[in-house]
C-alpha cells in the first residue's frame, strides 16, 4: 500500500508546462476523453509514451523478478467485497472531505488545513479536530469562496465500487492496489513455491484510487500502474544476501532529521544505515541499495532524489518501518516507491476473514517430542447426562485439555457452554497425556514490500531526462533518456527519397529491426528537422544514408546528446548499435570514423 | 467489438478437466479468490501463466504493430458516461436475462431458449417473442426448477457501472473494449500520424463485461484481456498489400455454407475468397490472411481451426462484414478474434455527440474551384424586423445558401425558425456566389478492426498443446507449446548437488539467462521427475550437468517433444538454443553429437 503523498499536493500552477505540452504534442500522455471534455485524474499514454512505459516495465521486471529470481502474476482488477473488508480498506480506506454549501465542489479538508497552517500531515487529524480547525481559522471553498466553518467533514471511501452480476448483492471494486491480487491468492502461490520460505510474488498492474482532487499530471491520477513486489519471509530465518548491496550509498532523510530543524537528508552506506540503525528492517535495507542502482539505471538523477522515512504518525498501522522513494519533480517532492517491512498483517487479517490457511510449515532442525493432552469424552454418559448440550460439552473438554491440561488434575473438571457451567468427572473425560513427535510447526511469513509507481517514474524520468540547448545557434530540446528505455532506439532517414537512397535505407532500417532494435524510419523534411523529431522523443542514435552510402556501404550514425557523428560501415550498424544500447563501456566515438563538419549527411 | 459468441455457451461439464487441473496445480491460471470462495468470472494467471501471457502478447505486437508499422497506446479502463452513449453501449449493450421468481437466480433467457429449441441466436429475438418462447415451452430455471412462464424477461446492460468522484453525478464505466480508447482519442492520435491515413492504432488492455453467466474458465470471463487494431483507412483510397497473403489458406466457413443443410468449412486462398466475393471487403480478407500465419506461429491446431462469417441477423449494426476466428476448444466452437469492416461508424459517432472533428483531411491531387454560394443579411434591417428571431433567421440563411442556393433566385426567399416562416427579401440576405479553391476535404476514416481475445487464445494454445504419451513405460503429460510462447525456454539441472555439480549448473544457467533466455534452475529429485515437471510447462530444452561436464565441458541437451538428447559444448549452449527458439530451420539432433542410451544423464 503506497501511502498518500502529501507533499505532491500542490497546485498544478507548478508544473513544467514545457514538459506537459512536449508530452502531448509528441505522444507520451495526455489527458484522456478530451473530446468530451476531458475527466480529472484519467491519462493516456500516447504511443511514445506507452513505449517508455512498457521499457521501464520491462526494466523493472528484470531487475526486481528475473534477477532477484521471484515470480509475477496477472490477478484482477475487481474484486469481490469481502477482500477488502479484510484488508482494512473498506473501513480505512478514505480521505477527508467538505463539500461547499454554496457549489458543490467537495474538497480535500485535511488539504484545507495543511495550506492554511504548519500542519504537514492533517491527515492523520480526527474529523472532528478538523472541522474546528477550519472554523478557527474561517477557511473557504476554494472554488467559490463560501466559508466551510459549520460545514461536516465527512470520510469518503477511495475506492471505485461496482456491482458483480445483476442486482447489488454482490458488490465489488476496484483494487486500490495490486497487492491485494497476492495476498488473497497466497495459499495458491506457496504452492508454487513448495512451501518453502523465502519466495517473493510480483504484479504489474492497474490500481485506481477515486481521488477527490487529481493533479499534477501523471502525479495523482484515479487509474494508474503499479509494479508491486510481496515478498514472503521467515522473520526467524531468512536474511536478506546484504553483502550485495552494502556499499550502495543511500540518500536518507531519516524521521529524526525531519524532526530536527536543522535536519537534512544525510548519505549513507547500506551497511552504515544498518549498523547505525537508521533502517530497522534489514530487508527493506536490501531493497533501499537494489533499487538505489535501478533508479540510477532508468536514468533518474540522483541528485534530486531522496529516501524519506515514514514520521511514525504517518506510519500505516501494519508497518514497522517504511521509506519513500521521492523524486523532485517540477520543484515539489513525489513520491514514486514505498518500501515497508508489514510484517504478518495482510496475511493474518485474510487467514482471519476467508477459510484458508496462509501459512507455511517450518521444519524444524530436528523432529520434537512433545506431550499433548488429549480427551476421549464418554458420550454415553455425557448424551443423557447434559442432552443437546453435551456435543458443545465435548468440543470444550477438548480445548481446556489442548489449553489448561492441569485443569485435569482433580476429580471433577468444569467447561463454560453457552455461559453456564457444566461439571464433568475426569474419569469420563477420557483425559490422557501422549508423547507426540513434531516435525515443524505453522507460521505466517512476514512481507516485505517496494511498491512503485509506474506513472510517477514515467513523469520523473522524462523530466529528469528533459534538455535545453543550443545546436547550430537554434534551440534545441531533447530527452536525455536512458537507451534502454527510449521509445525508438535508431531513426533510419534517407538524405532524400530518390536515387535509390529510399530503399537503401528502408534495407538499413529493416536490418536493425531484424536485430530487435526499435526502428523508426522518416523521410519526411529536412535532415535537421528529422534530427530534432528524434531528439524530442529520446531517440539516442540516428543513421542517414547519404549517396557515399551508395557507394562505400557506410553510413552517418549520429549522438543525441553530444549531436557527435560518426561512420559505421552498414553491416556492423545493428552489432554496434546494440552494444551502445546494452551499455557496459561501449563509446560512441569508439564505433565509427570520425565525420569532419559540413559533409551533406553532417548536418545537423 | 467482439460480438458474443453464443457457440462457448454449453455446460462447464465439458471442460478438459485434465487440463483444467494441470493449469491450476502447474502455476497457469485459477479462480480469484478462492480464500473468499470464489467470484464466477474472474481469473488469475499464475506464474507459468502470466509469462505464457505475456509471451503472446509480445508475438502479437511484433505482429499486428511493429511489422504492420503501427502504433500502439495505453488508455484508461474508466471511461466516463458521454462515451459509451456515443458508442451505443449505454443503450445497446444488453443481455436479456430471466429473474427465477423461487430462487432468485438469473439467467440468460436467450439461452434457456436456444437450450429448449432449434434456434442458434436467440439473443437477436425481441424480447416479447422470447417471453412467449418461455411461456410455450413451458421452460423452467435450471436451479430449482420452478416454471418461469409469466416471468418477465428484462434487458441488463453489461458494463460494470461506477461513480467517478464523490456522489453519483459523474458515472463512469469500465469499457466494454479497448476499441473505445482509441476511437474517443482519434483527434489526438491523427496528429501522431500527421494526419495521414491510413495508420493503425493498436491497445493490449483490460476489458470487461458482467456477465450473467460466467463459464468455462477463461472462455466466458468478466474481466478480460483484448489485443485490438483498429486501422484507420480512407475507403476510397486506400487498399491493402493483398499480395503479401494472396496464397494464405483460409478454411472459411461462409454464412450460405452455415444455411445450407450440408454446407461446411471450404478452403481459399486469400485471392480466391477475394476473387470469388466470399469476402466483400479486401481489408478483411488481408487480415485473415495475416492471422491465419500467427495462429500457425503460436502454435493453434490448425486442423481445429476455421473462419466462421457472421450470419445477417447476427451482424452488428455497424458492421458490413464480419467474420470470427474460431477454434475448437473442449469439443465445441469458441470465437477467439472478430474481424470486422466497421466502416465510419464509431467515428461518426464520436463526431456527433462531441465537440471534436473526427475527419483527416484528404488533398485533391489538384486543387479544385467550386462555386459556393454564401450571404451576408443585413442585420439593420433583419434586426428590427424580427427582432429576437433574427439571429436565428439568419443562420437559418446561411444553412439554406449552402444547401438550396436555388431557393434565392427569386424576390424572396423563406426560412422557417422554431416552426415559424420567415420571409426575407433576397436583396436584404447579400446572397451571392463566389468561385473557391479547394485544396482538399475533410473525410471520416473507416474503421478495419481485428479484435484478439487474449485469454481465450491462451486457453486455446494450452488446449492445442496439450499431449499425453509414454516414456520409458510411464504415463507422461506436457505442452507442445512453440518456443516463443513457453514460459520457460530452458530448465537447467545438476545431476545432483555436490561435487561442483550444483555450482557449475548454476553458471550455465547464469549464462543462458545472460542470452537472454528464461531459465529455471533445479536441482529438486530425481532427474526423471525434474524432466517430466519442465514437460508439464513445456519447457522445450532441458540441460544437464553431469559429472562428464566438469571433464568436457559439454552438456546434455533434452529436447521436450521427442524426448532426443545430444550432448553441446556449454560455451556453444546459449547460441543454439537461441537458433532453436527462434526457429528457422535448425533441426534438434544437428545442435550436437547423439547420446547413447544408459548415460546416467540420458535417462529420462
Amino acid at each position: 500500500m503506497t501511502a498518500d503523498d502529501a507533499s505532491a499536493d500542490d497546485a498544478d500552477s507548478d508544473l513544467d508546462l514545457d514538459l506537459v505540452e512536449l508530452a502531448k504534442r509528441r505522444g507520451f500522455f495526455f489527458q484522456a476523453n478530451g473530446a468530451y471534455g476531458g475527466v480529472a485524474g484519467f491519462y493516456v499514454y500516447g504511443p511514445q509514451g506507452a513505449s517508455l512505459k512498457r521499457n521501464l516495465e520491462d526494466a523493472w521486471r528484470d531487475r526486481f523478478v528475473t534477477r532477484e529470481g521471484h515470480v509475477e502474476i496477472d490477478a484482477p482488477t475487481v474484486m469481490p467485497e469481502a477482500v477488502f473488508e479484510a484488508s482494512g480498506h473498506l473501513d480505512g480506506f478514505d480521505d477527508m472531505i467538505v463539500e461547499c454549501p454554496e457549489c458543490g465542489e467537495s474538497h480535500r479538508a485535511d488539504h484545507l488545513v495543511e495550506d492554511a497552517t504548519d500542519i504537514e500531515e492533517a491527515e492523520s487529524i480526527p474529523t472532528d479536530e478538523v472541522e474546528a480547525l477550519i472554523a478557527e481559522r474561517d477557511l473557504r471553498c476554494p472554488t467559490c469562496g463560501t466559508a466551510l466553518a459549520d460545514v461536516p467533514v465527512s470520510e469518503f471511501n477511495l475506492m471505485f465500487g461496482t456491482n458483480i452480476g445483476p442486482g447489488t448483492s454482490s458488490p465489488g471494486y476496484l483494487r486500490p492496489e495490486t497487492a491485494q491480487g497476492i495476498f488473497a491468492e497466497f495459499p495458491r502461490l506457496k504452492e508454487y513455491a513448495r512451501g518453502q520460505l523465502p519466495f517473493g510474488v510480483a504484479q504489474i498492474g492497474r490500481a485506481y484510487r477515486n481521488e477527490i482532487s487529481p493533479r499534477r499530471a501523471l502525479v495523482r491520477v484515479r487509474e494508474f500502474t503499479q509494479a508491486e513486489l510481496e515478498h514472503f519471509v521467515d522473520p526467524e530465518r531468512d536474511d536478506p544476501d546484504l553483502e550485495r548491496v552494502a556499499d550502495v550509498e543511500l540518500p536518507l532523510y531519516a524521521a529524526p532529521d525531519q524532526e530536527r530543524e536543522e535536519g537534512s537528508v544525510e548519505v549513507l552506506t547500506v551497511r552504515e544505515a544498518v549498523a547505525e540503525n537508521v533502517i530497522t528492517s534489514e530487508w527493506v535495507a536490501y531493497y533501499l541499495g537494489v533499487a538505489t542502482r535501478w533508479y540510477e539505471r532508468i536514468g533518474v538523477d540522483m541528485d534530486r532524489f531522496r529516501f524519506r522515512q515514514h514520521l511514525s504518525g504517518e506510519l500505516a498501522h501494519y508497518a514497522s518501518d517504511c521509506w519513500d522513494a521521492e523524486t523532485e519533480i517540477d520543484g515539489n517532492w513525489v513520491e514514486v516507491t514505498g518500501f515497508a517491512y508489514r510484517g504478518d498483517y495482510d496475511l493474518s487479517k485474510h487467514a482471519e476473514h476467508s477459510d484458508e490457511e496462509f501459512t507455511v510449515f517450518r521444519q524444524y532442525d530436528e523432529p520434537v517430542t512433545v506431550e499433548r493432552a488429549t480427551v476421549d469424552p464418554d458420550m454415553s454418559y455425557l448424551g443423557p447426562e447434559f442432552a443437546g448440550a453435551a456435543a458443545d460439552v465435548a468440543d470444550a473438554l477438548e480445548d481446556l485439555a489442548a489449553e489448561a491440561p492441569d485443569a485435569f488434575g482433580g476429580e471433577d473438571v468444569t467447561v463454560e457452554v453457552g455461559g453456564e457451567p457444566y461439571v464433568v468427572p475426569v474419569e469420563k473425560t477420557g483425559f490422557g497425556v501422549e508423547e507426540v513427535t513434531e516435525s515443524g510447526e505453522h507460521v505466517t511469513p512476514h512481507v516485505v514490500e517496494p511498491s512503485f509507481g509506474v506513472g510517477r517514474l514515467v513523469y520523473t524520468v522524462l523530466e529528469h531526462a528533459y534538455r535545453e540547448d543550443e545546436v547550430d545557434g537554434e534551440r534545441r530540446s531533447y530527452l536525455e533518456l536512458p537507451p534502454e528505455l527510449a521509445p525508438t532506439t535508431v531513426g533510419v532517414f534517407p538524405l532524400m527519397d530518390k536515387d535509390g537512397l529510399g530503399d537503401r535505407a528502408r534495407e538499413v532500417a529493416d536490418d536493425l529491426r531484424a536485430a530487435g532494435l526499435s526502428v523508426t524510419y522518416d523521410d519526411s523534411g529536412a535532415i535537421g528537422r528529422r534530427y530534432r523529431r528524434q531528439d524530442e522523443i529520446g531517440t539516442p542514435y540516428c543513421v542517414t544514408v547519404d549517396y557515399d552510402s551508395l557507394e562505400d556501404d557506410t553510413v552517418t550514425l549520429r549522438d543525441r546528446d553530444s549531436t557527435a557523428q560518426v561512420r559505421v560501415p552498414i553491416d556492423e550498424l545493428p552489432g554496434r548499435i546494440a552494444a551502445l544500447r546494452a551499455g557496459g563501456g561501449t563509446e560512441f566515438a569508439d564505433v565509427g570514423d570520425p565525420v569532419d563538419g559540413g559533409a551533406g549527411a553532417g548536418v545537423d
